[in-house]
């Protein structure tokens, strides 16, 4: 990687707008260390463009210098693929225009620092619904969300930020501008360049503004807690929830008696989600557009699954500040994990029908290599997708236990790969598991990913440390 | 390109079983014209490997030859892109295995040659639903269906083929087996290889076999066809039936009088939709999981449109029988056309919101160009892809006709791109709009797929007449 000389930088400040650039050390910290603390990066210069022009003339200089770019969004990545070592940080969010919502296309089109909730929001104002929601939307990007394939909690229902994305603009690292900002749902025109940047985390290009589908708002929704006995009942009622209502399961997600022990205990405003105390919960939520139908479908739903012993409890929210409470357990689960000391922290996906014997298997396997460890596994199970963490056993050496992160996830690495899964469900590799996940591409893989990002950024000059 | 010599012939033919190879002329025939009979192509050699191995091996010999490769599936396609004329024809349709079905994981995978119909099959046998559904389906092959990324009559509702697949099995330019069979609904570890083999009309590897997304059986269904004054109430009438039934629309398919007429006239077992004739019809599918929901929504919906003067006239389909007449008369429009001559044909898409100032444009400026020209415009307007279709003036000279065929797509063409559409929606540029495409495509798109292409198949083995 070659930092930026002296010269490339003036060359950098003197073609940009004052504002749209800094070399301020307190300005630029916030922007160098990431929510779980663990990397503090360092840059000489910080770009902050306002349009895709300056974003290309940055861009453009860079190449021609050869300087590494880092392209940032919201800062809320936790694998680390936004915290720079030396490279130019090129900070979208100054980049924050909806520059069109058009409902008969159920189409928005949004620059790339725009947040997710304030995109959102655009499509609520405009009578219509963006799916994509996860913990950090107040503050992650659609340029984020789209450079790393963001998931959340309604990929269930409506896919990955991959399937949510009709069109893109785009700075090559040549300094070009892509404009693929197409309104259409069908194009079948050469390469699916757009497909391309979705998941690049930065390496292809950097992303300036997308189109993105939008949904009618549904006109029923009903929220529910149910307790378990195993995961593998948890599987047995997806299936059924989803065949009862025509794939009208939003979000279905998993957690164990633990998490939600660390909740009640730490995080404020909390309760018991059931009388019961059992020893997995799932949180479904069901929409329809027909009115009525969601509430009504769930109680069908849970009342067979209670007369057959698949579930053992349930509670069905009775209105909207019941389900934000049902919720809010749900999202603080790793939040309320910190006051128990650190963990080793996975996002794993298996298929859908193998989570359980996966949780059976990982979970024996961690016993087995840290004795007392504590699992604490929760997510988006409709998806196969699990945060499968490991916590430091009480009393244990905290330190040392943190020690063992990279060994004991091995051994949940290696288990995931036997039941066809990913070590990255949702996160993306970043600086984190790059490494890592070379072991787990065939060499193909690795060939050809490597031989696309020579034929689009030969100079490496894009976000170099991540991927391939 | 580089035809085989006589060595490499031999070679591939000591490589592979007898039965999975053939010179026999006779036999290879069938296979070098297609539906519309504009190529007739000449191959020295056709494989028809039984197994990815053997493809492995083909590819392998004709990578280490330079000799080009073209991949054929069940030859249906209609822009060329599978007639060779010199390459090797790579057919795939003796790759007939379903692998495997996985109900809990909504997945099944398939090889290349399996009809389009025998995976809605397999799909139904295992209580699941496979939606990609197209007229050729009894031919199509879903090695095919993914490298032309097909659309078809319920991407309204589940997208097109390259939302639909999880993972793909690919024989590399230089004959390394790509395993990306995965059942997973997330992984974020890289690069999308699939996506990038979705569409790529063969020139990137060969799809040997692929893992599909299924979906739950719907438990209630309404067919409807409506008569409106114009395309313009057809786009209000698919917003308020997408916001009435939270996305429960299924199809919308709009037709002219003309091609409704071309149809009662030239096609058996016709009969007249509605009791009036009225200019445009919109043939309406509401699939919805709960039952009885699609047929209330549909009385509801048309209700109101009649109230309100927005359409004109409406029948609901009684039964299945009724709904399957309905679409035979949408089916057979593009057949109904043949008895009338030749026409220009054309398979664009421009943004739903645009489509019907798209058809007032286009059929004037037609008009101009070429006066008392019929035109037959029908499709998928609930995507924003129509089929437009220009029929020879009656009593013209058809021959002469035909030879304007480029200049007057040319006109089409151009007001598709105003409207930031695409000149080929759904078919792919195969043989026939590559070089019409890069009037189109910009230069950072052009010089981005070069790039691409020359970096996963450096001797342009693969399809090399087709694509940029």
């Amino acid at each position: 990687m070659t930092p930026p000389s002296p010269a490339a930088i003036a060359e950098l400040e003197a073609a940009l707008p004052a504002g749209s650039w800094t070399r301020d050390s307190a300005e630029i910290a916030p922007w160098l260390t990431e929510w779980r603390n663990r990397w503090t990066g360092e840059t000489p210069l910080m770009l902050t463009p306002r349009s895709t022009a300056e974003v290309a003339r940055a861009v453009t200089i860079c190449a021609s210098h050869g300087v590494a770019i880092l392209p940032q969004g919201g800062n809320t990545g936790l694998v680390g693929g936004q915290v720079p070592f030396g490279e130019v940080l090129l900070s979208l969010r100054k980049m924050r225009a909806v520059r069109d919502v058009t409902p008969l296309d159920d189409a928005m089109t949004v620059e790339a620092g725009v947040t997710l909730l304030e995109a959102q929001q655009a499509a609520t104002a405009a009578g219509r619904f963006f799916p994509l929601s996860l913990a950090a939307e107040g503050s992650a990007t659609i340029g984020g969300v789209i450079s790393t394939n963001a998931g959340g909690t309604a990929v269930l229902r409506y896919g990955m930020m991959r399937e949510l994305v009709l069109g893109i603009e785009a700075v090559m690292p040549d300094g070009q501008i892509f404009n693929g900002l197409k309104r259409l749902r069908k194009d079948n025109t050469g390469y699916d360049l757009k497909q391309l940047l979705i998941g690049a985390e930065g390496t292809l290009g950097v992303v300036t503004a997308a189109t993105l589908k939008l949904f009618p708002i549904m006109r029923s929704r009903a929220t529910a807690v149910v307790g378990l006995e195993t995961p593998h009942a948890a599987i047995t009622l997806l299936a059924r929830a989803k065949a009862e209502t025509g794939g009208g399961v939003e979000a279905f997600e998993l957690m164990k008696r633990i998490g939600v022990e660390f909740a009640l205990k730490h995080i404020p405003d909390t309760r018991e989600l059931l009388d019961s105390t059992p020893p997995w919960y799932v949180l479904i939520e069901l929409t329809s557009g027909e009115p009525g139908a969601a509430e009504a479908g769930m109680e069908r739903i849970l009342s067979a699954a209670f007369e057959e012993g698949l579930i053992i409890d349930a509670a069905i929210a009775q209105n909207e500040t019941q389900a934000r409470a049902f919720w809010k357990v749900r999202e603080e689960q790793s939040a309320a994990q910190r006051p128990e000391g650190g963990g080793w922290k996975h996002d794993v996906s298996v298929p859908v029908s193998q989570i359980a014997d996966f949780l059976d298997e990982a979970t024996t396997a961690v016993q087995q290599f840290e004795p007392g460890a504590r699992v604490s596994a929760f997510g988006h199970v409709g998806d196969g997708n699990m945060h499968y963490d490991i916590l430091c056993p009480p009393g244990a050496d905290l330190k040392a236990f943190l020690g063992r992160w990279e060994a004991g996830s091995r051994v949940v690495h290696d288990i995931v790969d036997r039941y066809d899964g990913s070590i990255s469900a949702e996160h993306g590799l970043g600086r984190l598991k790059t490494e890592e996940a070379m072991r787990y591409k065939s060499p193909i893989e690795i060939q050809t990913m490597r031989a696309i990002r020579k034929a689009i950024d030969p100079r490496r000059i894009m976000n170099p440390a991540v991927l391939f």
